[in-house]
């Protein structure tokens, strides 16, 4: 069905992601993968090309644009061209909203350039050891020490963490009169600020993600990020636009995967036929596209709300868990009707499905969107 | 998420069926049941307010209206107040297009005002005992007898056909030269024409369902409707505006179970506490609620697609198995949250339970919508 | 898979049963259903033959023997011959221990040969309009007057209890010195004792289902089963028993609609073949039997650890959730491929289907059931 | 559920199995996952425990034990310790069949001796490129050379294909008067056999999988396993114990998963409470342990009936296809459960989830083991 979402100047700016990740990602995305790492090279041009932090006002070296269906657009090229999205995803998507829209002038002024030309690389610290989705059990501590705050603590599945220049970190404030929490920005080489290892996961083995450590870390004052005591609710503001970065990303990574999985199944035989001609695999087939179509829809009704500024804390969380639910059942039907080849790495499917299954988990579990959404009716 | 396919217009026509609904179909809605049939009466009020075949010119007796969001908004209001809605849905989702589209003036002149008026109810029979969803294979046949056609066959699972003035018959032309179908009027109280027992089905009660039969019935050459030969093409040009009825209905039903079942699961206690707040239940609401609403966007996309003409036939075959496999599943939860008394005719979910059932059956099984989507991959 | 968990006996008692629904319920199935209640003459023979509470010792009218294996016989012979087993379930494998485990010699005279001759029958009445499936939430109220217990409240959804002639109630005991509940055994008869109307199921025709008033309905000490207060732990040990017969109804079910829709798919034809030849189909029923053949050795496993006394609360309470929730999986596929006709009345896979609705509920919803297994995994 | 096919030797095998694989196996797993190979000096050892092809006669090294419940306690024990047992399963239950049950006395004397020391490896090669699952499809072809084989082809898939001492492969004949196929033993260094390269696998690290090229191999007629001609009916012969094996090894597994899940829903907190105390939480691993109970009991039945020898090959299709479903939910379920920490490589969950997807594929797809129960049906 027709996507109505999109104006010529998105339909314009697709074009030249796509162009451009053909000819900068796709032929170096194995080499990544074995390296462990984006070539940070390849972050520059993409920063130069202005797919980078372009909500930045121009004087700070973005375009001004705030419009998410531009940062769906980059999700979607980077999903259909198999190449890995997720910096993307992170900066323009995640940490962007917060070096913007949280921060004074001379904040912007002083990272805002560098960010926009791919120099320093933002991330955001939330997740601790001991806490996974429950940010008000974070433990990580900012003590007010008269004119500056020392932090303590650690961070674990940080996206880009052993890459990131600059880190926004979540912490419980211990200040006299002030209660609640505060996002610290700490940059790279602040005293007492390590990296644990880059972690060993399953799959996006392009993307690094790390631990970090704080053990007194001296942040100044002028890198608290936004109102202190106020974390919580600022962190939990921008979580809609995050839950439907990954919504996007799933939408496409299962448009995607419907492909391949299309054109191996018209063209691989066995018992003298096609396998797609075999009406069990047909069905199957024809569910994944169903169900993709219909997500497609929804997820560009979500788009639609988000650029309006209705999209709900309960929408996002719902279609979070419902698209990512659905883009691992399709991948996994793909890899099923590859047979043995779907269990290698070297076909995509295979590389797809170890990838997406981080979505159901990360920006927040299916068993935490069922219950955003649960209890936003009442129950 | 807001609705955005509807204007003022639609907005008033929606309020005044309610209105209508609410006073003269709620109230006798159980005496339908238990007499099998819904009275008469109600289906001239109903013409006489404009919600029977308003596509109909003004001079017909219609409104000259050609949007099928109209419909929509009849068949969703009936399943909003759980009244009976396959009479609107027959005569205006699928019984009218034939009237209109396919029929000469002087048969339009002649059917119409009728039809307009609630006088005459005109029903399509399809299926036959040895055929289901195979149109290919309809064995009735229409013999050429020089001057008249000799319709000869049985029919079966006739919506309406107790109550029907007017029935279209699809059969096999046995005329020289000619090949393919044929669409015949027959007339109610025409020689040979006589109806079968009203169907014993679990559910949809109130709705009558029946075989007719037809032993050499005289069809006079300007009953025929539609080009003889053709009669398949016919009727399979309107084959994906009958399964978007279909899935109009099933997502307003669904969205009636949940409201139910919501309101239940509030204020139901069980060990003390609402049944809702469990969080099993709370979770299994929240899938509910999510996939409602995503299919809620998508069967909007469709009607707004067919009113702009473009739904395509796997679209409407996608859209009509997802959505009343859907229906089932969310009424199923509805029963079972509602425990003991859901398994009661007199509870709302009860009756809708056994209704919905035949809805992933009729106007072609899920099996054959998977079968159309399936086929339009190439596969 | 052959079953290995009867002897001779068993299968020579298998017989004769089956023999005896063969010419006694099959024949009148129909107008069971349309009467609303089984014939009581049906119910004498069937105690003559010694199908009734056979537990019960040879002095007292039955023939000694406590082998669930005879129990389970009776109930899967009932499903597969498609009649109505409900009252032998009640009798057999709920009521029966009662009357049998917890009576005093005096009750088990006064009450037994008329059990076992088919005269009396006992119900058991637990659920009450406000407490679902929350038996700690019991209302009805059981006062001590000095002589006699004064009984008051109401139940509901109590299996024959428009046939009853024997009621054990459960009630909160309101006597100084005692807490707990009891378990009153109420005659018909009983002043302040009166039946409510029978229940309108959507299925389970044949079998009467009724709500019980009690206003101060005077109990004679000797008519109090089992110790005082005890109640709760009295109604708890049966409930695996209870729930293995309902699941070994589940199996059997699911093998009859198995068989009759295999059956049915070899023999109807579309688009030229059996329906049962399409490949998705044949999925669809390759799964279902597998499944089925599943639990078919499961159940047989619990009935095995039943008779040897280790079946623990929690596997009865896996094993009923489970098979009720595979038995609809498989009628309602059953039903699906029937296509329009397992809509009808007529055909026994749609009487299947609303006859199986309730069994997931009653005896314990599957929600009941998980959150005890849930429980006894330590979470 | 108590297990009831074991005797006290099945149990003292069990405990020095598992005693063995703790001292030599678990300590080296990661080192073996990081080498891509177990390591040869382990497989010795346990075949001097007596682990490797014991159901070869004594004087060849073996015990003279033909009993599958052997064969399953080694499976069962490398699934629960968490080691690779994909060598174990690979030669007792698969390879030793043909060694011992087709071969001459000459060819038992050349190879078991080196195959109960652990000094041969044996393996099976029947999948090619082109052929997947359909193995009428096998294009490897044997030509006659008057006094010899010919064999060129090339095969894909090969557990153990690069350790590998001794290849069975399975090659269309090309021989006058002879039509079929026929099974041919390649030893290690024979001219114009070559190994590809080890395959990259998504999971099963430590299990070397290769691609085996013939090019124009000589095999002499003493090589030839069993009847020329009728190498497909020998294959299939085997294939019901090779899925039990697969199954047997799912169950295993599923338990194993479901143990480590539960260890960490009960110890891990969030939102102050253990994971598994969330009702949601709860009621998925209810499931999870109601259905692996079940397929316990059932997979233990169908062990025993491969040793008593009525093991069909649809009852070895269905459970091969419904157990490593059920593996792979219940090992989705316990990643999904670990949280971000599921994701991550150190955690055993994590390797378990890459490493149980081939088993729906391998020894026949899910699809396949469907055709093949729903062929059996009569379908």
């Amino acid at each position: 069905m027709r996507r109505t979402i999109f104006a010529a100047e998105h339909d314009d700016f697709r074009e030249s992601v796509r162009g451009f990740l053909t000819k900068e990602a796709v032929p170096h995305t194995e080499a990544w993968e074995a390296a462990g790492v984006i070539d940070r090279d390849f972050w520059r041009k993409a920063a130069a090309q202005g797919y980078v932090a372009f909500q930045a006002p121009e004087d700070l070296g973005g375009a001004g644009i705030d419009d998410f269906r531009f940062n769906a657009i980059i999700d979607e090229e980077a999903a259909y061209t198999g190449t890995a999205g997720d910096g993307f995803a992170l900066v323009n998507d995640i940490v962007a909203p917060y070096l913007l829209d949280l921060t004074t002038d001379e904040q912007r002024e002083r990272w805002m350039p560098g960010v926009t030309s791919g120099d320093i690389v933002p991330v955001i610290a939330m997740s601790e050891p001991g806490t996974g989705s429950d940010l008000r059990a974070i433990a990580s501590k900012a003590t007010w020490k008269g004119d500056h705050w020392s932090l303590t603590g650690s961070k674990t599945f940080v996206t880009s963490g052993i890459q990131a220049d600059l880190v926004i970190a979540a912490a419980r404030i211990e200040r006299e009169g002030v209660e609640g929490m505060g996002l610290f920005a700490v940059e790279a080489g602040a005293e007492g600020f390590t990296r644990g290892r880059k972690l060993d996961k399953i799959g996006r083995k392009a993307q690094d993600t790390a631990e970090l450590f704080f053990d007194d870390v001296t942040v100044a004052p002028e890198n608290l990020i936004g109102e202190q005591g106020r974390g919580l609710q600022l962190l939990m503001k921008n979580l809609p636009q995050e839950r439907l970065s990954i919504a996007v990303t799933a939408v496409a990574s299962a448009e995607r995967a419907l492909e391949i999985t299309l054109e191996y199944a018209r063209s691989r035989n066995a018992f003298g036929k096609p396998i797609g001609s075999f009406q069990a695999n047909r069905f199957s087939l024809a569910e994944a596209a169903t169900e993709v179509a219909v997500a497609r829809v929804y997820v560009d009704r979500c788009i639609e709300a988000a650029v309006d500024g209705s999209l709900t804390a309960e929408e996002a969380a719902g279609c979070k868990y419902w698209t990512t639910e659905l883009q691992f059942r399709v991948i996994d039907l793909g890899l099923q009707l590859h047979g043995g080849y779907g269990y290698m790495e070297e076909y995509e499917i295979a590389r797809m499905w170890r990838d997406a299954r981080v979505q159901r988990i990360y920006g927040g579990t299916t068993e935490i969107m069922k219950e955003i959404v649960g209890r936003s009716l009442g129950l």
